[in-house]
């Protein structure tokens, strides 16, 4: 069973979108487990304060380094700690990869500011960005990497499922797919793919990935051609 | 106001986390409202079928053209319509400011193995990806589109908050950031911080980001000092 743990202010919030079907049919068949714990249960003083002003100024509010710590500390396990922030490692596909290989992942959510970057540290967490955007807080990142994660685990995803053929498999983006209508407002499917051959259709398939990712991605389209030739 | 609409098979589970406090009062202040449209009923058979499989083979079943481009048709006005897509466009702070800036946005969620190109194309939808990974539907990448644009709409953050020193304005990561206590279980607060010279501190702050940025963001790095040289 994988264990995902989430250290947020916002434990209400939770699991929201993780509960759609196949994830919440999946976490009663203990593929996977879902703990939300309150960061404000660990306030240490009496107002249960939960952050501070940031020493040097700016605006805004920081979580405070013992407050965070107390709570990690009470809910130890063996998993990585991940902390998310925009300036943090970019999550990808084998980044997913290697979490979903773990017995679990606990997450961190900042809120206000950030979290004093002294727990970060001490805590040996790994700083994980989503994307090259900022949020109010880690809480809608949270959800996005658990997403990313639980559908790659064995089972949640029906059998048939291959996870081969997707996006960045091969720094390539997904061909474009058609379903029916077959002819839709006189806009047909393509040809190659009604032809029932399938050498053709894989060929089509390629090219149209190949297309798609030179156009869109270069970035991605150096590293293609950087393994493939 | 800015009107934000989504377009999912999965409406129960917004607004979600774009409930929490600063959200919903902007939402009361009528600075943004929200508008979530059930895909389902535009369906056109009297099944309600929204998907079938994809032509030329593969796992996994393709949202329809037709019934998604009923529901758009019905549902329509003048603000971008979006698709949340990992082949899309990368969503960063640039592309988060320009939609920010529209009188409101749509936001079309595929699930299963996503939507039917054809009426992507007819639509002129804009495919954005919020990352290089794969969710299970756009909905968890439709809050974290929406969580990045509400919190720059002015009124929403704090007349105090500064959207200027935050990760990524000229392509820089943010300096780590510290607060209450200064002297916690033995590690300090760095003492520039606490000296009250202004121009030191914002020294410190840039050597920290620059520094940052070069270890974990050699892509960003090589930005900032193509703008800067």
């Amino acid at each position: 069973m994988f264990a995902a743990k989430i250290f947020t202010l916002y434990p209400e919030f939770f699991p929201g979108l993780l509960d759609i079907g196949m994830y919440r049919r999946a976490r009663e068949k203990k593929i996977w487990s879902l703990d939300v714990v309150n960061i404000r249960d660990f306030a240490i003083d009496k107002h249960g304060s939960v952050d501070d002003k940031p020493f040097g100024g700016g605006s805004g509010m920081l979580m405070r380094p013992d407050v965070v710590n107390n709570c990690i500390e009470k809910n130890q396990n063996d998993n990585p700690i991940i902390y998310l922030s925009p300036k943090g490692d970019k999550l990808d596909t084998s980044l997913v990869k290697q979490f979903a290989q773990q017995a679990g992942i606990n997450i961190l959510c900042g809120h206000f500011e950030g979290v004093d970057q002294r727990v970060i540290e001490k805590n040996n967490i790994q700083e994980i960005s989503i994307g090259d955007y900022v949020l109010s807080g880690g809480e809608s990142a949270a959800i996005v990497v658990l997403d990313a994660i639980l559908r790659t685990l064995p089972g949640v995803l029906g059998a048939e499922k291959s996870l081969d053929e997707e996006t960045f498999n091969n720094n390539l983006l997904e061909y474009p797919q058609y379903t029916q209508p077959r002819n839709w407002e006189g806009i047909t499917v393509p040809d190659v793919l009604l032809s029932g051959n399938h050498a053709e259709i894989k060929d089509w398939r390629l090219e149209q990935s190949r297309s798609i990712t030179q156009r869109r991605r270069p970035d991605l389209w150096d590293k293609y051609n950087k393994k493939n030739n």
